[in-house]
């Protein structure tokens, strides 16, 4: 026996609506959130999709969570559970939809579900629907994507996404491994030229793809130099999985998480890629190795590139603020069942909730999750055609960063809030988290994330000096004088303090930079490098405010029952970001008696949510068979009758 | 195939000393650090033991690092590093040391050193010889002891811990297993109530443990209410393994980590336990059932009846600060070695620790886990007798809770910075916080050990008020007036202004738990919950004194060659403190334009240790073959040619 299977506490039921607990929650307060109306705010979109993805799930003994599994068990595990998805037809006109923004919004609800239960089987699909098959999407010519995507599809061509190497993650730009045009052959050559070279990290490399996109070197004949990172559509293994010749196939092993997922290895040794398999939408090779380009620049041929990340990022995104809301919905039950220490022996013991501490470590982090959740729908939403790609990259970068980071506290200190149980395996958060752990790191490392965002606004704030000062964008309160303070506890507040800090940060940090370039010899690379930290800060002020703006949007497009809710979260979010943000005050922007008036406003805040905890964890959105045994009767599941 | 062994790089070495990384260091900066001395300084004691340890770790395959394996497997495995370790003799003359503090200083050594490399095993064997042994030890008569301690040290009596229940976890004196004294049959009977008083969470009741020092209400026949909790040493299990009557056991299951200890749940059934088997030291019943305690009230006796805990956490502290330690030490070398972004196309690439934000997320943490080795060797120095209990206890609870809190952040900021590379389990850091995270909230939750610390303050606080404020023990800097403030880059400035905090903080709490005290009806617990928050403030503050005191004196004690580079480290961990600490700001110890000094300081300081990061790691004091492929040649680690 090398695992246990443990069965939800309650037979596998129909999902929505989640029950309350029945947990003895104060009844004083009436209860005043539509709850309904809020968890159809926190789905945002495709509401059918999401609640078939549930549906299958919920029914089928394949989804049931086990523990304790060898990699390879799990990855047949993962396998199953997806066939088993494609089976209900959920991923049908998807990435061949006729209209391109319904077919992605219908796969994120198939993706976002997924990983409620299952972040290897998040990743598993969405890499190779959105980074195989998005990468045929935005790369390849409209004839490309017609030849291939209905396979990818349907999963009869299983694909991989082969950017990272060995030697070269974050800086996908440098990877080394070469495509060389042979015009005899009508052919591409791919080829891995050192061990730094390999393709390393590949999900699906180690035993399921059976076609890679590969980003390579373009060489042309006679050219020493390469043309820049290109993407290939390449056979990897035949239909029987043994791989094709010239590929060297291996396993990356053993992960802290997501071990559902194959990550693997590849070296190509001189293989023959056909010229029409080149993705030949920005640029493309003739017969006669002759090629064309259509970006302007290096740059921006890279930039399109890699522009399949952009959405993925949002989609990594996504799934660390789903599994932050399991998280809580789960810690916040247990704080209204679990009691420790009484007033004196004998006295009946307190809720862990009834503890200032207790609501002061979970109820903030509830609320942030929520905005966090509100902005991402939002972006989502303007992300089909009404945001520009440049503010689409920063807005992926910064959310992505800061969100998963946000995830990530927030399932350890979930965790520790349900003490020794939140430990155990089969109560979920402790082996999600260890899962979603990679998210800080993959799809673009968060800390060069933000200097991406970083660079944005050193950018538009160039221009707008170049303007004569008028800025733009996400800049254009630099424009006017800071208007009087608005009162402490409100997200105009934090606006207003962010703002400030942000027209003290940015322009120091231009100058900074400035001054370091003058010195002779000093190129923008070293100018930049030399003044990150002071950009990090900047990069994230301007994601914070991106974030408040983006969800009083959304709260304003809400349903009218919602927005009392979602206004004493985002207030409670806002304060949040203010306390215990040194930055701002090191800045002046936040007085030391603000500061403290933020910190005591949260407690105010927290206290008044207390009565409403119950139907804050129904908010997150989860339902029962998500969640794990100590959301429910934790002595009952552990009696001794059980055993 | 269920598991993947992983062989280090290297073959199997001796271990002292750590090479140096063969990475290209810039070798502008002479080595100012004699490593060898500063080695012995995190060491700090046992150096033999610790010696002997590691001898039998890297000459034996028993220790080599496996992923993947069931729990059951990866007990066996434990288990036999377990005998590896008894074989070579490193248990004898530790319990049953004529010299108690020789002893625990021998024991001390082989669990720190122990948990370099698999934190299982070194809380398997804590389990047993400081919580069972450690319980008879300080719990037993003296007959007792003799009895029973050789047995324990041999092996021969393997024993277990059982105090948590499913329904008690932190509140311990709210267990509800009792010992009902028979007169008859001159033993108390040990039996469980309800499945909410099953006990929970004992380490080696699942396999292993042969005996438990139990803990439960002691009631004397006739009698309603209980005398307190008493602790009981009681057999579980025959030597051949089976449960003695009247036990039920069974296994706690999966954890995210940890799953080589085998953590279990205990039913008595009306279990006979002899009279001479409660352990008697403090306590005890005669012949005829007549109870006598020589502790002066029933919280002094359940205080010293919990006292095993306190060494206990001490060691859970160490083995957190030597995990941050492995972290650090390959993340740094990872970062010597590994190069990301170039200036140009084609330019050589940056290596990663030249990246400012890099340093900035590395250093500091390595400056922490420095000064916390430090203190745990100064407490631990004291703690044989020069420190009164109760200081020992406060200084436990404190150190505990930030030194664990501050490891996994270290863990957890180490592994991002080796990227992809950080997650994978070979290298470690990631496995290794897993198993680490336990440590938040076992052997004393650390939101709970703070509330100890923080009213440990409030009382020395009241009799300060009431001898008319005159403060004794760690408040004496209340007694005068604040000097004027030392140079911010210093030690002294962080003292002075945590001082500061700490003066308007304390006051402030006190007065507001008197304020809610004065209303009817309201007990004192309910006082000190309501101000729940700002107590946790204080408890942070005052333990970062605790520390920085500690430390000056550590180092005051250091050998002279060793004094610059910890007095470098010290002032960067002072600074550390003060950034991003709102609350400093909040009360206004800090003001804006120092904590904006003290961030600029802070750089300027981990750009100065730059060309030292080789030896920083050497610092670490983790030899070779306990580091991890990424601290090596990790392309050569990754060939083609060893697959
Ligand atoms: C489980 C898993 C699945 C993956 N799946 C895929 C996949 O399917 N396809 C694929 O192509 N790739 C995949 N990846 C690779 C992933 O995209 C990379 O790990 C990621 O890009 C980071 O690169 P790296 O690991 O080389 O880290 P590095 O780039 O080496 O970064 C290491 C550290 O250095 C820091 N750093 C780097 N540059 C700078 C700088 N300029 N300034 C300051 N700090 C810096 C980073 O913050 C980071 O902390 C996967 C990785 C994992 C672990
Ligand atoms: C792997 C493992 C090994 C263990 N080994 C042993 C062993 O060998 N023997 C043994 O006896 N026990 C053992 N334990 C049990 C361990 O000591 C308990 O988990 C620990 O005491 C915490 O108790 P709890 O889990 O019941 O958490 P709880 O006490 O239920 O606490 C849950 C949460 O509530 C919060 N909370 C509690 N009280 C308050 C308050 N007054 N104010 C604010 N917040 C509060 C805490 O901060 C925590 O976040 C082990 C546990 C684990 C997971």
């Amino acid at each position: 026996m090398v695992s246990t299977t443990w069965a939800p506490p309650a037979p596998l039921v129909a999902h929505p609506p989640p029950s309350r607990p029945s947990g003895d929650v104060p009844s004083a307060a009436p209860p005043a959130i539509d709850v309904a109306a809020a968890q159809r705010y926190m789905e945002g979109h495709d509401h059918a999709t999401r609640a078939a993805v549930l549906d299958v799930m919920a029914s089928s003994p394949t989804f049931r969570l086990v523990a304790g599994e060898s990699k390879e068990v799990e990855r047949q595990r993962t396998a199953a559970r997806w066939s088993e998805l494609a089976a209900a037809g959920v991923f049908v006109n998807t990435i061949t939809s006729a209209d391109p923004v319904a077919g992605r919004g219908k796969l994120d609800a198939v993706h976002e579900t997924a990983s409620l239960l299952d972040y290897s089987l998040c990743i598993g699909m969405s890499v190779h629907f959105s980074l195989f098959g998005g990468s045929i999407a935005a790369l390849g010519t409209p004839a490309q994507a017609a030849a291939w995507l209905p396979g990818v599809e349907a999963l009869t061509m299983r694909g991989c996404f082969a950017l990272t190497e060995l030697g070269h993650g974050s800086n996908a730009r440098g990877v080394e491994t070469e495509a060389r045009f042979d015009a005899a052959a009508d052919a591409f050559v791919l080829h891995t030229p050192s061990d730094g070279a390999q393709k390393y990290w590949i999900g699906g490399a180690a035993f399921t793809a059976r076609w890679a996109v590969a980003f390579a070197q373009l060489y042309l004949p006679g050219e020493g130099d390469s043309r820049g990172v290109h993407a290939f559509v390449v056979r990897i293994r035949a239909d029987d999985g043994a791989p094709v010749p010239g590929v060297l196939l291996a396993d990356c092993g053993y992960k802290v998480g997501l071990n559902g997922v194959d990550n693997g290895r590849i070296w190509f040794t001189a293989v023959p890629v056909p010229r029409a398999q080149l993705l030949a939408r920005y640029a493309r090779v003739d017969a006669a190795g002759v090629y064309s380009c259509d970006a302007p620049s290096p740059d921006a041929l890279f930039g399109v590139t890699m522009g399949a990340l952009s959405g993925g990022r949002i989609g990594i995104a996504a799934s660390g603020v789903g599994q932050a809301r399991v998280a809580l919905a789960i810690a916040v039950r247990y704080g209204l069942r679990r009691r420790a220490f009484a007033a004196a022996p004998g006295a009946p013991e307190t809720l862990l909730l009834d503890y200032p501490m207790h609501r002061r470590r979970l109820l903030p982090r509830l609320a942030t999750t929520v905005v966090h959740q509100g902005c991402l729908n939002d972006l989502k939403a303007r992300w089909g055609g009404r945001l520009s790609a440049k503010d689409g990259h920063v807005a992926s970068c910064g959310y992505k960063a800061l969100m998963t980071w946000h995830a990530l506290d927030t399932m350890q200190v979930a965790r520790e809030a349900c003490g020794g149980q939140g430990y155990k395996s089969e109560n979920r958060i402790a082996v999600s988290r260890a899962a979603l752990d990679i998210s800080a790191t993959f799809e673009g490392d968060n800390t060069v994330l933000l200097q991406q965002v970083a660079k944005a606004c050193l950018a538009t704030y160039a221009r707008g000096v170049k303007a004569g000062g008028r800025f733009g964008g996400a800049l254009t309160h630099l424009n006017r004088a800071p208007p009087p303070p608005p009162s402490v506890g409100t997200v105009a507040f934090a606006v207003h303090t962010l703002q400030r800090a942000e027209a003290s940060l940015l322009p120091r940090l231009a100058a900074a930079i400035a001054a370091t370039s003058a010195t002779p010899g000093t190129t923008s690379f070293d100018a930049f490098t030399a003044h990150q930290v002071a950009a990090d800060a900047v990069a994230r002020v301007h994601t914070q405010l991106l974030l408040l703006a983006s969800f009083t949007s959304s709260v304003a497009a809400a349903p009218a029952s919602t927005r009392p809710l979602l206004e004493t979260l985002g207030t409670l979010h806002a304060l949040a970001v203010l306390d215990d943000n040194a930055v701002l005050l090191c800045t002046g922007a936040l007085s030391s008696a603000d500061a403290a008036a933020v910190h005591g406003a949260m407690d105010g805040l927290c206290t008044a949510l207390r009565p409403r905890a119950a139907e804050l964890a129904d908010v997150m959105t989860i339902p029962d068979f998500l969640l794990a045994p100590i959301a429910f009767d934790v002595v009952a599941h552990n009696s001794r009758a059980r055993l």
